[in-house]
């Protein structure tokens, strides 16, 4: 019998749906959605208002998703419910949510439906970076074995800086929460009665390991005395090691997604950390960014290495048997978007639409035209702070070298430039610290449509660039870990390298470095590094500015 | 019988004529035209290419502007050609041009039309810039005693760095010019067929003071030898006062202009040179900046100081009986205009459109919402360099803070911010170094516009500002002059302090600085501060991006 898995990938902005054969890796169906509240950055439906740098959503929206995604797919694909063997899921990380006894999110329930920490507490939500100021310091002061492996600083995205502002801030809403839950995980319940946390967010966002699980209560006592029990009072969840199984379907899920309950769900993944898997990758070495609004850096590797300012290192972390090192930039196609958005003139546009193209595609054109170094523009790609290697949420955007001559595509292509001296910076972060970096692949939509990124990522780095033709691989990588939840006795596989090697993308675009061009943007990355290391100083003026700002904000 | 005088304003792009009553200082006509080529920035009407940062125009259409103008003025007013009895005309400067053996442009001639140097070389013409670091080396070798004078630094905007630049790039040219003029003196002879040399002019840009004149022959040896006699073979001119008359008009330029040859022409002036007395200034301490593309800052000083950065001090430089300085930001206007015209989205224009406003309307009521340092942005005002206080034309703009958040009118915001920062930083100079800054105009469209930027001024400089209503503070101000140049037996003045007390603006709007909005500005002004000194370094990373951008476009 032919059978099938069923991967979602939850984003920021969407969540995109793949059905895929599992004879071949064809992806026979696709769907995607956005969330029905978005982003709430500004404030909740009811009005109320939220901070800044504040990012939230409703947690039913990810389950309404699932159900109507899953739908489609199968009646688009009008493949027998009964030859889909398997159901992953991926989404963003940390993205956390308060659940009640029930399990149920809550916010759903109306006394906490104006109290926006009761919400999901999205990955970008940044609010929460004094709390995670405050626990690096006391980790630091007591000399925490965790700060080392998550390169020497805790990032405000993460799991227990956010449990900090709910216990600081909302109190009512930390003492009615029965356990906070990465979105991913409680999809996994909703879908199978059973409530497990994933190895790669409880080693990646909530300081974990295999060997001594969470930190010490008196850590947690010394952050805040009503979070001293918060491992056992609010994270009742068992870990399970992705690549695993929750378990099946219940009949009443079964049921709302048109599947059956021979169903088998998939430990839940993050969504960087299906990738590797579904490129292929399988040697020690080998790197993935998946540039989106923000890039995740994941590299297998066979050993644990201090990196400064890495995510963290995590045994059985993408794919099981590989030690996989996290790295980010918190911000890339947002940045884009920020500014062809915003920042893109009437003519401009215009000009787009007489060419009968995008203003993307006009921008690109334009950018592609200009020689290295021509503009004179130099940029810091921290629009939404810098994730590695300073894990510093309180740091900003810079563009250097404006003249009255400067053109949009100017500055077009210095962002683009800024992005990729961020991640050459973060290669050779990893090489200093003895991690070898032998390969690059570009995943993620925007180096699919934009070669001359592809280009300068090849030329910044000095490293070939590979760029899968696969369209959705988040959404891929996670029907192909259903596929070994399901086991190969059901049709599927039975380890996630059996069916990485079967099933992982073989078609990459190839984008070489040229020589002239990596030696023509030596100088400029040796600008970008001076320009990094001036402004990321705590004394300097852009974190005064920042606190000038955030004061005003809050007055 | 009632009298007029007419003052001609030769701005950057267009040039703007007054007619006015001498009886009350009556407006009685206006009229302004752009120039007929234009500002040539990219190529030649020939299509011979120009290189970064040229600056050109055609000296003929500068003549053929005071013709058409001062004839409209006639024709609108209906006033009897003979009760005009003066003529004043103040330009741009150093905006200079070659003049053939009949002191017409070397241009108008066929074998230099295509010869870009033989152009009227604009002010904001800042190909010049290696030369005047060369002469800058070579004077502080030399010890030269200009320097101190002109605040340590000359301007690649003055006149001897530009005849450097003919003299190297174009040896032809230099040969063939009987003599390098300043426009608005070559206009002088066009009216009266006599050639003199404004000493504001001569003094400010030209290196030359009453007491030693111009430097000495091995002076400008030392830059390049075919300069050894530049003096006496190419500003053959003879040096005269403002105040002064240079002649009548020809019969000739009195039929083309419709005027009669009874009408005195003043001794030209520099466009802000003549905003002093045009607003009734007449005690030492009072300052008057003069924003529109880029802002000249005059003060009345009572004698003579060193001011780092200033362009000049000179005797009776705007008023006789003063000694004025001069300082100057490069670009003012012209950085709202870059923002404002290229990087303003398809939304917002709308949105103004919707409003039945502006563009510039609409970012200044976004901005004006705004708290000071909310944005979290400073920038450095540096889009065409920096004239004051550091003269360095190799700089370039800076914006420090930006978010994904960030939105247009808080960018809009940060750089009118940032052109007061600039100011304030001029009037700290000129008080450290002992002169005293008592009182502070801002003339120009720009203030009278924009009760944002004046306010901002006034709350970051800590001082009251005072908006003319006049609305052509320069056209006015050398009508005055042209009164003086008739005298008070024609029905004039006898003196410019007579006319400015007579005639001079008394009709101003105040804008008191707010104190809790100064001292929320002090942090800011630090920063900016700081900023300013890092990236002025020599060796800074600006300095290095600028030459590689340079290395490249010429390549």
């Amino acid at each position: 019998m032919m059978t099938y898995a069923i991967g979602i990938d939850y984003g920021t902005q969407s969540a995109r749906a793949e059905l895929v054969r599992l004879s071949d890796g064809a992806v026979v169906a696709s769907a995607e959605d956005p969330y029905a509240h978005g982003v709430m950055e500004d404030q909740l439906p009811s009005g109320v208002k939220l901070g800044p740098s504040w990012a939230v959503q409703d947690g039913r929206d990810y389950w309404d998703l699932a159900v109507a995604l899953v739908r489609r797919l199968v009646n688009d694909s009008q493949v027998d419910p009964s030859s889909i063997i398997g159901l992953g899921i991926d989404a963003t990380s940390c993205t956390m949510l308060a659940l009640d006894a029930d399990l149920e999110p809550l916010s759903a329930l109306p006394e906490f439906a104006d109290e926006p920490l009761a919400h999901v507490l999205l990955w970008k939500h940044h609010a929460a970076q004094p709390y995670a100021d405050e626990l690096n310091r006391i980790a630091a002061e007591r000399g925490e074995a965790f700060l080392p492996r998550c390169g020497g600083k805790v990032s405000s995205e993460w799991l227990f800086p956010k449990i900090m502002q709910v216990a600081a801030e909302a109190p009512h809403v930390y003492a009615a929460t029965r356990c906070f839950s990465e979105i991913a995980d409680w999809l996994g319940f909703k879908l199978t009665g059973k409530h497990v946390k994933s190895n790669v967010m409880a080693g990646y966002k909530a300081l974990w390991t295999e060997e001594s699980g969470y930190p010490a209560q008196d850590f947690f006592a010394a952050l805040n005395p009503t979070m001293t029990d918060v491992v056992a009072e609010k994270l009742p969840a068992p870990v399970a090691t992705v690549g695993g199984r929750v378990g099946y379907l219940t009949p009443e899920a079964a049921d709302r997604l048109g599947l059956t309950a021979a169903t088998a769900v998939a430990v839940a993944q993050s969504d960087a950390c299906v990738v590797p898997a579904a490129l292929g990758l399988n040697r020690v070495g080998q790197m993935v960014m998946s540039v989106g609004t923000s890039t995740c850096h994941l590299l297998l590797g066979d050993d644990f290495a201090e990196v400064p300012g890495m995510c963290g290192a995590v045994k059985d972390g993408t794919s099981p048997g590989f030690v996989s090192y996290e790295l980010g930039q918190a911000a890339v196609g947002d940045i884009f978007g920020w500014f062809a958005d915003g920042y893109v003139s009437p003519a401009l546009v215009e000009a787009a639409e007489g060419d009968g193209i995008g203003v993307y595609e006009l921008l690109e054109h334009q950018a592609s035209e200009l020689a290295i170094g021509e503009s004179g523009i130099v940029a810091l790609d921290w629009w939404n702070g810098n994730r590695s290697v300073l894990v510093d949420a309180d740091l900003t955007g810079v563009i250097v070298g404006l003249t009255l001559q400067t053109a949009p595509a100017e500055i077009y292509r210095a962002l683009i430039e800024a992005t990729a001296f961020g991640t050459r910076k973060i290669i050779e972060t990893l090489r200093t610290s003895g991690v070898a970096v032998t390969e690059l692949y570009a995943a993620g939509g925007i180096p699919r449509k934009s070669p001359l990124l592809a280009q300068i990522y090849a030329d910044v780095c000095g490293m070939e660039i590979l760029v899968p033709t696969l369209v959705q691989s988040a959404a891929f990588g996670s029907a192909l870990f259903a596929a070994v939840a399901a086991g190969d006795e059901a049709g599927g596989f039975a380890t996630v390298a059996d069916a990485t090697l079967a099933l992982g993308c073989q078609d990459f675009t190839r984008y070489a470095p040229r020589t002239d061009a990596t030696g023509s943007y030596e100088p400029l990355y040796r600008i970008y590094c001076e320009l990094h290391d001036h402004f990321a100083a705590a004394d300097g003026p852009m974190k005064r500015l920042l606190a000038i700002s955030q004061a005003v904000r809050g007055a």
